[in-house]
């Protein structure tokens, strides 16, 4: 089959790739829609020099093949970390932290990034009727966003910070504005702020202060400007991952009591729940056939991707 | 009065003083004991340079006036932040975060190295008599210490590390301890860290990880140790403050989701209940005349200070 694979150093199109054969415990999914994550262009540009393998790893497909008969024939989409189920994290619920896990498209397993993929079975979660693929293959970046209130405790009387306005602060803005809160998003885009309104304040410069900033801003003046924005006593979360080493001031940490919690990916289940009941505003995936890879890396749209549908 | 005072720039001792009257909320106090912190030496090296006053914050003395007359004559130790009362902080339980606040010996209100000091009554808490001078003296940096298990839920089966071997590190150790939890202390000195064998373990090199690590190193060196001794989803406890950056990769903190909690000041009530019920190993205090100051400050003891009281 063909698929976009990634020797370790660079990405390239093979068309010699071999259909995968489920094991015992998983599933073989056909995909349907495979999103771009900003990870892919890291791993592309040297963040994960130990992959090889096919890319990928936001999708949503149909099950093929798989030991749960219940599953076969449905639209599912997927977790992409599997632990080894031996480990101290493992037994403690921090599957996502196993030091030998896998993660599709990531480390030590293939991506979506191809009309095929095989994965363990339990990390699989049947996508209801009513969510149109377009937008169940936000799935992974909306638990991602949902791992915030999975991590701190956000009360809906608080005012929130949000730094940044790409696609990440986008689903944050919108997971966190769901409980009430106030949500302000600072971004250095008017155009791209310009979408967060329905839901959210924004700025592009503050000197208010605020029980808890996100920083989703992708870059490391991020933490800087959340450190600013944050009242004493108050939390950072950060979403962002990026190379290299960052200066803080880390006695004013100290002395302003700030609590700093990073948080990756998250919870399906409820990501799901929320796609179906339709309560989130999606814009469109821009769609590319395998083959013009390239040009959907290089596309400015909100949310790039590539379609496997027959048509 | 004599009194050891800052001008901005130096310490130096002074004949000059007034005995300082109370406002109508105050108490004065007649100073037993004072004992000297690291924070004194960093006021001293330029930490504070707004600061003008008299010097010094651990204190146990007696009351010689006060608007509450149930006080007059007991024995006292006493919180050394006074919030204004009307802004956002105060009013919201964090008044040692009023961004107006005095801070006895550090900003805006003389400390307690001279023979009297006024304080606002309400942060006065008497001393039960089973607790001698000598050890009550210990209440404020015995409350910082507490400020840990305040802030951050401390389980009793999880494995705790204390990043340090100095005088916080030792009652920090201790607390911790106290709920059960395996604590161990790693630290550069081994004579020093023979004073903590009874309660905890102790190492010069640790390859284990823990759920929650406490750097009270002193120095920029410690957060880079607790990066890597923490477990993932784990938690990092800040109590060391110091001039100047660190550097810190902040996206292991978002891949291995932990968590960072600055702590300071703590709770006076549960200090004065620990040293009442003498579960506190307490080493003696090297007390010098306030004229001997300079040899006071150069003391190598685990903790030196002053003795006010008249033989």
């Amino acid at each position: 089959m063909q698929g976009l694979y990634f020797d370790g150093r660079q990405a390239m199109l093979r068309d010699d790739l071999p259909v995968p054969e489920p094991q015992v415990h998983e599933s073989l999914v056909r995909i349907s829609l495979a999103a771009i994550c900003n990870t892919d262009r890291e791993i592309m540009k040297g963040y994960k020099p130990d992959f090889t393998g096919i890319l990928g790893h936001e999708f949503v497909g149909v099950v093929e093949k798989s030991n749960d008969p219940a599953l076969i024939g449905r639209r599912v989409v997927g977790e992409i970390n599997e632990g080894c189920g031996e480990c101290l994290y493992c037994k403690t619920g921090r599957e996502h932290h196993c030091e030998s896990r896998k993660c599709i498209g990531i480390a030590r397993k293939d991506g979506c990034f191809a009309p095929f993929m095989t994965t363990a079975t339990r990390l699989l979660h049947a996508v209801p009727d009513n969510v149109p693929d377009e937008q169940a293959v936000f799935a992974e970046p909306l638990a991602a966003a949902l791992q915030i209130p999975e991590m701190v405790q956000i009360r809906p009387s608080e005012e929130i910070c949000v730094i940044g306005d790409g696609r990440l602060s986008f689903l944050i803005a919108q997971v966190l504005a769901l409980t009430g809160a106030e949500v302000t998003v600072l971004g250095k885009h008017e155009d791209k702020l310009r979408r967060f309104q329905s839901f959210a304040k924004t700025a592009t410069a503050c000197d208010r202060r605020f029980e808890v900033v996100v920083d989703a801003a992708g870059s490391p003046s991020g933490i800087e400007a959340a450190m600013k924005l944050v009242r004493s006593r108050g939390t950072i979360v950060l979403k962002s991952t990026y190379a290299g080493n960052t200066e803080t001031n880390l006695s004013s940490i100290v002395v302003n009591e700030v609590s700093i919690v990073g948080s990756r990916c998250g919870p399906f289940e409820p990501a799901v729940r929320l796609l179906s009941r339709g309560l989130l505003e999606l814009p469109p995936v821009e769609l590319h056939p395998i083959t013009d890879w390239e040009k959907a890396f290089a596309s400015r749209a909100f949310k790039a991707g590539f379609d496997f549908r027959e048509k």
